[in-house]
């Protein structure tokens, strides 16, 4: 039916506009571990400057779906999609948001080191489980992979182990003052916060690359 | 019209979810407030059965979206009102699980206070506020009140305030230790997250309670 091309060309559309977004995050993580780990201030404005373009991409994305649902008046599943596709925008905005954190924590603390040496495996770690995290969805979205779900949920718990190992360090026997310590907490919190939204996303990814086969996605 | 009072009948019970939503928000940070400024267990329950509920209450605020949208074929115009209110169901459940984080780090120091005495003042000023702010919201989306935005400004100012004589009083002179030092610095980071959202919530409910007066409201 010429009707349902149309809306599928619309969220065609909808998703192109997310994976820009998705790569974008992706890049806004990798930006901030580097320039975090190798106190470079340049690499870090890359980070702050991406995630001001997520907030950009991301108005581009709602209008879109706004545009697609005035026109295209979808019924209920389909409307599924499209609110499935705004919850994916706004969780890959806030990615951009948690990595601009990081970017800054390293900007207040340059030209001395915002991770203490002991802590440098574990956060580079951290890193490196986030980039690989938003890049599945990122994958994902353009090759319509709905096989995403189970494979985030492993990197999330490694993530968490991740994390616990970080506070296990800072609250153990730690010479490097209560400063260090606070913002050790706040970049586990941030990095475990990117990859919650990255689950989350995920998700939603899965119904929107399948077309929507019955059901809403599972509870949060 | 005909079609215009079933859609406007379908808002203002879209409306009404988030009444309660918000309620409950602001029941979850008094809860967890208490909880943890006196040191009891079942105030912390309370808070984080108010953070289970307002999972529940988003997805009933998305059905509700969704069968409008299906039902009324709303026009882009009226599509942005229902956007929005998806929005402010996706920050107000979020509201709930930062009032849940609150309360965790009780649950998780208790029978030991997790707040040392220096910084109760603080952290009571911070509850406060981020319950004072969830309180306008809530009374804005009952009494269709569209002069809120500013005011939720000057609040989330003021939170901002306290959160940095908060770091300040950890980073400064600390026998507490870094343990508590940590708790401090993520409950802070709890709070000024929670006044966020409800700041964020503020916009889509002043362009909700106006009914859609042209134009999208700000970007954050």
């Amino acid at each position: 039916v010429g009707v349902r091309a149309a809306f599928d060309e619309q969220l065609d559309s909808l998703r192109g506009g997310l994976i820009v977004m998705a790569a974008t995050a992706t890049s806004a993580i990798r930006w901030a571990s580097d320039s975090l780990l190798n106190l470079d201030l340049a690499t870090a404005s890359q980070a702050l400057e991406a995630a001001g373009q997520l907030t950009d991409q991301r108005w581009v994305v709602e209008a879109r779906a706004s545009e697609l649902v005035a026109l295209q008046q979808p019924v209920a599943t389909d409307m599924r999609l499209v609110v499935a596709s705004l919850r994916v925008g706004a969780d890959l905005e806030r990615m951009g948001g948690l990595a601009a954190h990081v970017a800054k924590i390293m900007v207040r603390r340059h030209p001395a080191p915002a991770v203490p040496t002991p802590l440098t495996a574990v956060v580079a770690a951290m890193g490196t489980v986030a980039e690989r995290l938003a890049w599945k969805v990122t994958r994902a979205l353009e090759l319509r992979d709905t096989r995403l779900g189970a494979e985030l949920e492993r990197d999330d718990d490694e993530m968490d182990a991740l994390q616990r190992r970080l506070f296990a360090l800072v609250l153990g026997n730690w010479p490097h003052g209560v400063a260090a310590a606070v913002d050790a907490a706040l970049l586990g919190r941030f990095y475990e916060r990117y990859a919650d939204h990255v689950v989350n996303t995920g998700k939603h990814v899965t119904f929107l690359v399948a077309g929507g086969p019955g059901g809403p996605p599972a509870a949060e």
